[in-house]
């Protein structure tokens, strides 16, 4: 097996990246069908804790799991005009069962508004059903026709989908902060590197007034789309025949969001972000071992030090802890697999720590070691864990920084994008102007900053008029 | 909203269910493609804790979630000739996607013997590498041609299927038995009650050795297959080329099962089993509620009561407690609500309960109310639930016996299948009888004991020779 030391994410990253997430039993991309993965245990792992990070924040802030089917029919997906104009290229569909024709065929779902909605028209009555606020973690299914990347970019997608209904436009709005809350906070807790951006017009969501986006950066210069919140306003409802009778006995269309945390994305993020020359390196939050255990077997002494390996395990707990007591691999082995696997903390014990009672500890991030006392160790890991991620969280929001370039001429720009740079430039707010600068660039429009106001005080790079906005510009996954 | 009052389970079954299932918010079935419900919050917390209390036994003995592909291609789908015999008329089929049609049609999962195996057959090379163990819950699809029920015969069916590897024959059999006690300690923690049987020959998974199932019993006398282990024997190992390397140097193909639990299946028999004429009567492992406080306002004392119903909340932690605080309900009608939601335990608290520092405490399974000290009101609910969960058991267990009846006749078996019952018969083992006895009595051969040896000794039921096996027959679901 090459080493992935053999390779460095910012100059290799398809190959480092490709390598890595096989090597590291997160991803196995040689199924024979294109875009469709396989996740192994680590992967899934990572997966399992990513969505009970998000879910628990949905049950706490009122939203109810419920599932919804896998299709929907042609009618159902055909409602809304947008809707359907922005996802019918890439839709699989199911024309027959058993070898014999359907009467009507099915359509798998690329996200689940036209299966959700029908149901939610029968369950709203009154203002007293609302808001309504229902998630789902499932995978969906879109027919991609560019290169597919394993986690990035894939036909099979393992996603959260949320999907409210409210009463009145101020409190559609009011959830579409909540929403970014919510991932923004279970985003930190993996220390991904993000901007939160409002998508120009022309790239909102198929069938929304507005969409806000996550986009986290990679490092081969491209951000990748973690998470996205749409205020839908009522082009949904409308079309779904949604109703509800207003305190003032009016019927209504009520306001709806939805919003997808792509669970997939963000693996490949975390992935991508913290990683180096040496494999993973994984937040806290969701490493499948938090803390590993090397004995170092020394002759005649081996059983003292098992123990001894063993009372450290237990002293470690309630953290995810695995003691690798294996005899047919050499300590080296076993520091170079789990610094591939990324587990943030290492515990080496030989006889030296036997006979102090210590414990030599190794962080992931830094590769630094240090000797603690026994008895002190549960408390100093615990805090190393913490330290461990606030220096992920603060490394990659550096790098973000140092990625983003303030760009006021095409040509630079499109320097910039080779080099691997997010542009902010300023520009009128034309889509004439976007298509423009996309073709000049090589990198599109990702929209303004969703939580800072940046006012412009040039000219759109590309016609010299008034800008308008100050946006940012990358490839994009 | 009529009463579900209205029906008997054991009289009207079908009515009882269907409506139930919408009332208690279980699932809706209104969904416009048949077969493909929708999971409302209970009906989904339920599914999640079956989940829960399943993959932690998986993971305690060993294995490990991945998770693959929706979809198959043709060629992997026939290499096992009974598999795909058996299969092929159920199963759904992509043709096209974005409006194109695929160069190679997908064929969506009925189960995952072969989206896995050609991947099992990458990952091993040797004994070292066996067994492995690996775990998914999921949907799988079936074009079920039979005239769909929520829960119990449905398109999309979400369920755990395990698949495991082993060296040689032996381990092979011992992971049955393990197989088998991971579900029977599940079931048995939800309380209802089963057969284990062995399924005759011709009643074997497509592609299987040999098949052992788990029949629940349901208040129309049938049947409701919730969980199977299949001991595949080399069936799959040799059509999916899947080879290790033995401790003696050979080259050989490994052992391999696979065991599917019916979330859905189990969430019916649940209901079906526990259920009465006021609603669901739920388990405390599964309850979304296990104890709704119901405070009883009094004119001018209604915010002490409320106050004191919210301590006995606090007192009652962990467990999942619930206030009703609404004041545009009577308490009357709380009641009948909770009843039929199936909270296993309600806290009644008035002016009475207050003044004297206790609460009325009724128990969902017995109907009974009982008066409870605050101060021994925790360890009193706890003990109660346990006492709640054993009385089901007995129950459910105590209602199965009673409708197994032994039959000699092919008449009285007519009969008796139509009192709603299941038959014990003894038969000579041959295919031909067991067609004719399905063919005379209206259910079929399910198959023999699985843990209990029963001897037979008479002669076969329909062809009075010398019988070889005692079977159980039944309709099933």
């Amino acid at each position: 097996m090459a080493a992935v030391t053999a390779l460095n994410k910012f100059r290799n990253f398809s190959e480092w990246f490709d390598k890595l997430v096989l090597d590291a039993r997160i991803v196995d991309d040689r199924f024979p069908v294109k875009g469709f993965a396989v996740y192994l245990e680590n992967g899934s792992f990572i997966l399992r804790r990513l969505r009970n990070l998000l879910e628990e924040e949905l049950e706490a802030t009122g939203h109810k799991e419920m599932q919804f089917p896998l299709v929907t029919t042609d009618e159902l997906f055909g409602r809304e005009a947008q809707h359907i104009k922005g996802f019918m290229a890439e839709v699989f569909t199911i024309e027959s069962a058993g070898n014999t024709k359907l009467e009507r065929k099915l359509i798998i779902r690329p996200t689940s508004e036209t299966i959700m909605y029908p149901m939610f028209k029968l369950w709203i009555r009154s203002h007293a059903d609302l808001p309504l606020m229902v998630y789902q973690s499932n995978n969906v299914y879109r027919y991609e026709t560019k290169a597919t990347r394993p986690l990035f970019r894939v036909r099979e997608i393992p996603w959260n989908e949320a999907h409210t209904v409210h009463a009145t436009a101020s409190e559609a709005e009011d959830q579409v902060k909540k929403a970014v809350e919510i991932y923004r906070k279970v985003l930190d807790k993996v220390c991904i590197g993000y901007l939160i951006l409002r998508r120009p017009d022309f790239d909102k969501f198929a069938g929304a007034k507005y969409s806000i986006a996550f986009d986290a950066w990679t490092p081969d210069g491209r951000v990748n789309q973690v998470g996205t919140v749409h205020n839908l306003g009522k082009n949904f409802s409308k079309v779904f025949e949604i109703e509800f009778e207003s305190k003032d006995g009016k019927r209504e269309n009520p306001y709806q969001l939805c919003y997808g945390f792509g669970y997939s994305r963000v693996l490949a993020a975390i992935i991508a972000q913290h990683g180096d020359d040496r494999g993973l390196v994984l937040p806290s939050e969701v490493a499948p071992t938090q803390v590993v255990i090397i004995p170092i077997y020394f002759k005649g002494q081996e059983q003292t030090i098992l123990d001894y390996a063993r009372r450290v395990a237990e002293n470690l707990k309630p953290l995810r802890v695995f003691v690798d007591e294996r005899d047919d691999m050499t300590p080296g082995e076993k520091f170079y697999r789990w610094e591939m696997l990324g587990a943030p903390v290492r515990v080496e014990v030989g006889p030296r720590e036997v006979s102090e009672n210590k414990a030599t500890v190794f962080r992931r991030d830094t590769l630094e070691k240090e000797q603690v006392d026994f008895e002190t160790l549960n408390s100093y890991v615990k805090e190393l864990l913490r330290k461990i991620d606030s220096n992920l969280s603060q490394r990659s929001k550096r790098i973000m920084e140092q990625m983003i370039t303030d760009i006021t001429d095409l040509q630079k720009g499109r320097e910039e994008i080779s080099a691997r740079k997010i542009l902010r430039v300023e520009w009128c707010g034309k889509t004439d102007c976007a298509e423009k600068l996309k073709e000049a660039v090589g990198g599109e429009i990702r929209g303004t900053l969703y939580d800072i106001t940046e006012i412009p005080t040039g000219s759109c790079i590309v016609c010299q008029q008034q800008a308008r906005e100050v946006v940012y510009v990358a490839r994009a996954y």
